[in-house]
């Protein structure tokens, strides 16, 4: 007997995820990708692309009950690696000594979750089938595949197609549907960094290195494989920007002038720099994020953000912890598991969009920082001497699953204006380290957070 | 000899007011409207239609140098009148005794502004020419009259058509086109309160007239024939709501309960309310303003705002009265003034969006709450005998059309803060008249503002 049938538009880890929590709920799952199966032809052809996750990943995987095997082929990067100009490196660690954020391969785990999909027997894959249109009252679905039309009937649907959702754009047309697309000033491109002859990493394997140059920044994560995927990030237009370096002699220029040390490990930078399109950065953001009780959207489709705070996958996959746990509290009743989930999940949605947006600054910027340095170090060193009064932004963010984004994007600010205070007495630069300055931190978030114990 | 031509695509206010400034400038203008000339067909259906112009639109006007005619047919409405739920009136005034805004037919001030532009011999206007498609790069636009397409050449083009803008959605296309739409939680419907047999107003005729319900409000504005036009502004949903209220039972229990002193004088208010479908509030947010240095956006197509504030009109006009000044500014030279444009008006056309979204709840909730009227009392108070420290932000936005929207919104957060804290002064109902309240007002206002004068 099934609970019901759902058609799933988009194959990636979001939509293979949501898969198995729906097949283990009871329903009969029809999983839709438009891209041919990755697993047989390899899309990726050869480039590694990688991405960041952390706990509420992993605590979003544990809830649904799938096994840590992506954590195997993860790289835990405990702190972030500055490269200065002169090139001369520092680290930040990420959290306590034994925390880090995991660089994992897209496609890695885009197929350990669909090869765990597959093992439901009520999920059935469909490959290469691009979807057309949907019947937003019936939630009937028009695939093309190839040169033929395939309608597919199905109690609900979910569109987990990501970014450019093409679900999303079908649902413009329905009355009082709220959509923001807001374009980030900045683009970027990909870089590589190969491997040593021996297949071992050429920078320090366990960090993300980030090259902070304010306006525009290079980083980089490492793969399995030896190699680093780095991304740069700069403006489109002004200068310098995608727009204005145009000349070889003036990308050599740059590079040199701002990565040298890295110049000696990338892969043909300028190059690449001069035969790529710079790829835009944009959010989205809607409401609602379902539709008749009948339709719902999920992960990047239902809030594109950047990817400065690492927590793309990791949101989409809250979001399918959230159903696998309202599907239960309501007893598989849609009518009020829908609401349910877009009422929970949008407030987190908009407040990790606006964190990720932030974030940029933050890398750019901060991280090559004295006083943003000191500031971290201020906060860490409080947070060990009072973890219930105070945990760091970041490690809200990304070490802590048990506080909401919007929980920890409202606490932020309010930290925010204690640390302002801090950092503007006397000569902290020398003095940071002295009692009394623990004390007024202390007497300050006591008197905002203490009557939260 | 002419400076180059424009089309304008649309021929409301803010169209036809361009049409006058690039006319006047030297430029040749062709003013293309989707509808039938309202001068000769009345479009209006008899209905008056009324919006706010306020002192932002009338020095826009004079600066582009239109005549004040349009204030002759124009009422002013010193204060709210405000209707508690038994019936009691009680009053607050917008700003100072001789300070108002002013009630003007949308539809006579539109034909008033078509005459002026039409006398200019650059002028030329377009009626039932609906806007098909536009050419980003060279300003060439499409419209369809009938059973015909014309295909218009022009230098430059600028969308002046409305909430809705055609111009805008062709623009959706475009890369890095960022773009909101956000649907407020109420919708709307119009009722009418008709004149007396002699024509005269059956309420006050120089008030707007408010029942402010927390969740839901109906207001008035007078006409000059007499007659008021109405609004009641309620959730789409919910409870009560427009999709709540189905039943005729209900309906006139909603009226007789909330707007009892009202239902003497509406005209058949549970029938039209039956008999009309609500239509929806939604904020735009667009930006560029402009594509290519070739095509523009302006008024209600670059920023769609909600109508609590009764800025709409005013800040169009003042997109009109900017370019008016950047093209002296600029002698002519587009690829600056476009630029400048944007980037001038965007910040203010966000900051009234903002302004005129947070407006909904001032007039719906806290117009009927007695702390905000005493709140409103002590600001007025200090204004008085403080003008260079303080004008109250409904003064700022309505009445101080040197400060930018901007500005406004900035300064009225920072007031804010420091009205909380006079607030909270102990038994403040009480002592609110007394000098250290005002002394301890100005401590504060000076700590904050007194650097700036």
């Amino acid at each position: 007997m099934t609970r019901g049938t759902f058609t799933i538009a988009g194959g990636g880890p979001v939509g293979s995820l949501l898969a198995i929590v729906l097949a283990r709920h009871g329903y009969r799952v029809g999983l839709y990708e438009g891209r041919p199966d990755s697993r047989m032809t390899n899309i990726y052809q050869g480039r590694s692309i990688n991405i960041a996750l952390s706990d509420r990943g992993w605590h979003s995987l544990q809830q649904i009950g799938v096994g840590p095997d992506a954590k195997d082929q993860a790289i835990p990067m405990y702190r972030r690696a500055i490269h200065d100009v002169d090139g001369a490196l520092s680290e930040i660690p990420y959290g306590k000594e034994d925390q880090a954020i995991w660089s994992v391969s897209r496609g890695g785990i885009n197929q350990q979750l669909l090869d765990i999909a597959e093992d439901e027997p009520d999920v059935e894959t469909f490959f290469e089938h691009r979807l057309v249109d949907v019947d937003f009252e019936t939630a009937a679905a028009l695939f093309r595949l190839g040169d033929t039309e395939v309608t597919v009937e199905a109690d609900y649907l979910f569109g987990a197609d990501g970014a450019s959702s093409k679900v999303r754009r079908l649902a413009h047309d329905l009355p009082r549907f709220s959509y923001s697309q807001n374009y980030m000033p900045q683009s970027y491109i990909e870089l590589n960094i190969p491997a040593n002859a021996d297949g071992s990493h050429r920078l320090e394997k366990n960090a993300l290195h980030i090259w902070p140059r304010k306006d525009f920044m290079l980083i980089a994560l490492p793969n399995p494989d030896g190699t680093f995927t780095c991304t740069l990030f700069m403006n489109h237009s002004g200068d310098p920007s995608f727009e204005s370096l145009r000349e070889r002699d003036a990308v050599e220029r740059f590079f040199g002038d701002n990565f040298g040390d890295a110049m000696d490990h990338l892969e043909d930078p300028v190059d690449t720099f001069m035969a790529k399109t710079a790829s835009p950065l944009f959010l989205v953001q809607v409401f609602p994020w379902s539709f008749n009780n009948k339709v719902g959207l999920i992960g990047d489709a239902a809030h594109a953000i950047v990817p400065f705070y690492g927590q793309g996958m990791n949101c989409g996959f809250e979001d399918c912890a959230e159903l696998n746990r309202l599907i239960a509290q309501h007893d598989h009743d849609w009518t009020k598991i829908f609401p349910a989930y877009e009422n929970a999940r949008k407030p987190n949605g908009d407040a990790i969009a606006e964190l990720s947006k932030r974030n940029f600054v933050e890398m750019s910027d901060l991280s090559g920082d004295k006083r943003f340095q000191l500031q971290k170090k201020i906060e860490a060193k409080f947070h060990d001497a009072h973890p219930e009064l105070w945990t760091p932004l970041y490690s809200m963010v990304t070490f802590s699953p048990e506080v909401p984004y919007a929980e920890a994007l409202r606490v932020g600010d309010e930290q925010k204006a204690v640390m302002d205070r801090i950092m503007q007495l006397p000569d902290i630069e020398n003095t940071w380290n002295e009692q009394h300055v623990m004390d007024r931190l202390h007497e300050l978030a006591a008197a905002r957070f203490g009557d939260r114990q």
